[in-house]
């Protein structure tokens, strides 16, 4: 690391020459397998982008320059380049971001991790800089995935129509995006196969690959594979072109002063202008290389050698749901799929494995894989739409406007709801239950486990006349809760103590805090504070029986994975309220606020949604209730 | 209309000769233009695809076959020719919607009123059929407009990758969306502008120009318009074939055999093919077609003949916006305004033409909208993202993600806020104030008049590490309502009597149902029970003064014009809760159920949001409070 480790910023790089360059994006290279081993994160783009980051921080000048990055989990390279280098905690509490942020560094802008966003920010900074008179330069890289978002065009439609804003666009086309990149977009690349650019991108890599030990037979079938699929790269020269967009390419992305040499002239050009550059996901490392399932896109701590995980949990929520859904579809031919590029992640490639047929993967388009999925419920199909619960938010419009106001039957399954962990502010699933309560219609279920997890969801697809959605956390799936009694449609996990005519607390649980609850059941009980427990199962909408049950008991506390603000909570306080039961409610969830990065259970903790923490603070509320004079003063 | 009144099914058609549909066209336009002036509608957009819908209807067989409407006000036609030729109360309460309605007709699917999501449809709906194994075909109408949204190029890229699947695209191509469409798209028409199916056209019309006296000097102009201007076209024909999209067009809107045919190839193609229409909207109609303000898209009651209002109402919460943002623009250079296509709707027309540079019409794309202000935000400027509340659902995401996360000055102005009235479900602003209680640090004013309108406008610009949203409703602004004395940020509109130390009641009033809340205080009082009326003016976040003020009450009762569900009513009493004051509260507000078109006194007074009946609601409660014997039974 003799090199890396002098650059402090990147006017260190300024100095070096091609030599020193390619030694320098060989140390980047290995200390992103050794680091990213260690800590998990996103390997393979990362290791894609080395040349591409290096040649962006040579030709322009951040942070008066502005380099912004789409999806940013393609930032390591550029953090290594900009004074970061202590990978250690690695998106861990108190370690660097695994996305760009603006408290680490000010060559940082974009924070979230959301898909197809970087054009419109790129868009509207260049027009700040039109405004404000500054001549500063705004560098947009976005991937080939991120292009089949809506947000993508939508802003290219902007760009193009402004000749005199200076913009670069890299695309950084690395045939897919999480999963091969799809589409007709993808299909058709007549201009650029006829190009002789490409062929002699294929050539040369031909060349390199004779050349160079570290390339060898994958990147020649890597570009076989892309000649012959062509399919899978985005190369719509002709069409950026209709579009009034100037067109730089194909680049070979890993060749630096190719690299440099377009981008220089992209600078130039004073317009809004594209750079497309093909680069190899995982170059450099054998085992992404290998890895046609892109397993390394982000990956777990593993051993730097073999690539393999240094350990292999238990059972997660998306496999229990991966494994049903296969079972449902055998029963049900009515049962399609769809995914917006996660396949594998969101767990359908079972799915997919048996029913390749009814299986859509709608690109990075959220919007869409909702919309289309009213046209296939209309059309007599029971469409299961398995997304992360933070994209949702992004198809909330399609959700309420085509499916719920169509009445039609189509599931929602959202995975990585509530607290994730260490992707941070914009990868938390702490929307969904609150914006869900306002479509009519709607029925929200929480599993708390795997049992019910798999019943709910079989539930769900039986709804032919409403949306469904089935929401869960990320990662393993803790032991069954079984019910020791119901309440109407709701589970009893905890009973009154035998006689108990008026318990002093009913503990409504929402999905996978159950065993919390149970906890903080448990230590009430040892203060003397008798505890019904009960999980809701379906959380929207609030079961009839609630509001009597609630009657017998003194305070109701929710206990929710999600915001505070409008969610589980809130509904049945209003539900109460409107059947006239007025007995104190207190609601324990996520406060709306970003939460930064660490682990799911550190960020619990630090919320308070502990089992002790719940009972410290029903014990405290308790007693105020009892005796008044305790009470905080509120006028 | 001797024909049209024939006409009770689209097979009614298939036996008329040209001579007669060409009659039939003209009752159709006669009919359009006496009956839209005597209830108002959407004009304009209808008059343009007379001839199209007659078409679509005898070359496709509807219901078995599909006929999709984007944007469905442009679906009078289709209406007439499909059995529903009582106009008499058109968007009124009981009569036909000014949208398809599924309740209506077996010829109607999609209800929605929301942009671009035809092509989404249409791909689900094909989806389904080769699924299922039925031959019937699809059609998508959609307009040039249209297509400047994101979810457009995400159904297109899905479209185009299943050649296999039949899909007939039908792009009505008006030359302007709501205003002319901007974008880059619509610049680039190098290959259009050399087809020889285009100068055909072109010809074409300079003939009819000489031939058809309906047809005159508009069309002239129209035509030479269009070919100076060609970027007012859009027309990526070489783009949609790069996509793999089969091409069909240039065709004459208004020439029945020429879109018979173009239909008919296309209905034979057995692929994906977009059919490529020239209409004139206001075709037929002087006034509408020499408007260049495009007022005619949609209509009040107007006389026939010259188009003229019937009535002239008095200031609207839009002028009042209108004028402010213009006196605001005067004093700050940062101040920069940002439309979805609807320039004039939201009252930035008059921003425009005094700052043309400072204004940014992006197109049908709300997310671009929110997004790109993110990035003016980032670069130093104070956007101000004037939009209709209920297309805010469409930039959820982004206005989390991109503003707030990012802690940007943006101002979100939402004009059409709460009950709208005859446009029906989707227009309905009423999921605004539930949604945006998520948002972190987002800060959201309910002005109740005019001149807190002017005031909290000018308070949410000044706020520069958050978003700010101002909600107003839609039509005439109430008389102004003036406070009587403060407490905290809130303003008292009615203080207890003299003396008082407890009223009863605690009555928070939310926007522009301040009106309606006195007149409930002085029912109420007529009762002997005591009111106190307060505006808390920003209704989130909840005024830290409000739980020690609500103590001092028996109950708290909260009137807002939006969702019951998680909206204001739900976060003062989670605040309550939060700071122990645990006094009953009850919410007034619209339940989570679609509303249907009617005007917004019926919906109001149908939902109970008026003073009767909110005191009588209220009347009862404090009894029951008085003497628990009296509550209904709830366990």
């Amino acid at each position: 690391m003799a090199l890396l480790t002098r650059i402090t910023g990147p006017r260190d790089l300024d100095g070096l020459n091609h030599e020193q360059l390619d030694q320098l994006a060989q140390e980047i290279r290995t200390f992103l397998i050794t680091s990213v081993a260690k800590t998990g994160g996103h390997l393979g783009p990362n290791l894609g982008v080395v040349e591409l980051t290096i040649a962006l921080h040579r030709v322009f000048d951040s942070p008066a320059d502005r380099i912004l990055w789409d999806t940013g989990h393609q930032s390591y390279v550029h953090k290594l380049l900009t004074g970061r280098q202590d990978f250690s905690r690695l998106r861990a509490r108190g370690g660097l971001a695994g996305y760009p942020s603006q408290t680490e560094s000010e060559h940082d802008v974009i924070e979230n991790s959301h898909a197809s966003t970087v054009l419109g920010w790129a868009d509207g900074l260049a027009k700040a800089n039109q405004l404000m008179g500054r001549d500063n330069h705004v560098v947009a890289v976005t991937g080939d995935g991120a292009l089949t978002g809506g947000m993508a065009w939508e802003a290219m439609n902007n760009i193009a129509a402004a000749q005199d804003r200076p913009l670069v666009i890299v695309v950084n086309d690395n045939e897919r995006s999480y999963s091969p990149t799809i589409g007709g977009l993808a299909d058709h690349l007549a201009t650029l196969r006829m190009t002789d650019g490409y062929e002699r991108f294929l050539t040369r890599g031909k060349e390199l690959l004779n050349r160079t030990p570290v390339v060898g037979k994958p990147l020649h079938d890597a570009l076989h594979g892309a000649k012959k699929g062509l399919k899978d790269i985005i190369a719509p020269q002709g069409m950026f072109e209709d579009l009034g967009l100037k067109y730089v390419g194909p680049i070979d992305g890993h060749d630096l002063p190719a690299l440099e040499s377009a981008l220089l002239r992209a600078k130039r050009f004073g317009g809004p202008v594209i750079v497309h550059c093909l680069t190899e996901k995982g170059r450099g490392y054998q085992p992404a290389r290998d890895d046609e399932a892109d397993q390394f896109h982000a990956v777990g701590v593993i051993h730097p050698d073999t690539g393999l995980p240094v350990s292999v949990g238990g059972a997660d929520w998306t496999s229990v749901f991966e494994d049903e859904i296969v079972r449902i579809g055998r029963e049900r031919e009515d049962i399609v799929a769809i995914t917006a590029a996660m396949l594998r992640p969101v767990g359908l490639k079972k799915f997919a494995d048996e029913f390749p047929h009814r299986v859509y993967d709608v690109g990075i388009a959220e919007q869409h894989g909702a919309v289309s999925a009213a046209g296939l419920a209309f059309g007599g199909l029971h469409p299961v739409f398995a997304v992360y619960a933070t994209f949702l938010n992004r198809a909330f419009d399609q959700l309420l406007m085509d499916v719920a106001l169509h009445r039609l039957g189509v599931t929602f399954v959202l995975d990585r709801a509530g607290i994730t962990g260490p992707d941070g502010p914009s990868h938390h699933g702490m929307w969904d239950m609150s914006l869900l309560q306002v479509v009519p219609g709607l029925r929200l279920a929480a599993p708390r486990d795997a049992e019910q997890l798999r019943l709910q969801l079989r539930e769900a697809v039986q709804v032919r006349d409403a949306p469904t959605v089935v929401r869960y956390s990320k990662g393993a799936v803790g032991p069954a809760v079984p019910a020791v009694g119901a309440v109407g449609g709701m589970d009893v996990l905890r009973g009154p103590a035998e006689g108990e005519e008026r318990p002093d607390v009913l503990l409504l649980s929402i999905g996978a805090l159950a065993p919390v609850c149970l906890e903080a059941a448990e230590l009430l009980g040892q203060q003397g504070i008798t505890t019904t427990v009960v999980d809701p199962r379906w959380v929207k909408p609030v079961d009839p029986a609630l509001p009597g049950l609630a009657a017998r008991h003194r305070v109701v506390v929710t206990v929710e994975d999600n915001c505070r603000a409008g969610g589980v909570g809130a509904a049945v306080a209003q539900a109460l309220r409107d059947a006239e039961v007025d007995i104190p409610v207190r609601n324990f969830g996520i406060p709306p606020q970003f939460q930064e990065h660490a682990s799911r259970g550190e960020l619990l903790s630090s919320l308070g949604l502990t089992g002790p923490d719940i009972a410290r603070q029903v014990t405290g509320l308790v007693a105020r209730l009892e005796n008044p004079l305790n009470a905080t003063p509120t006028a």
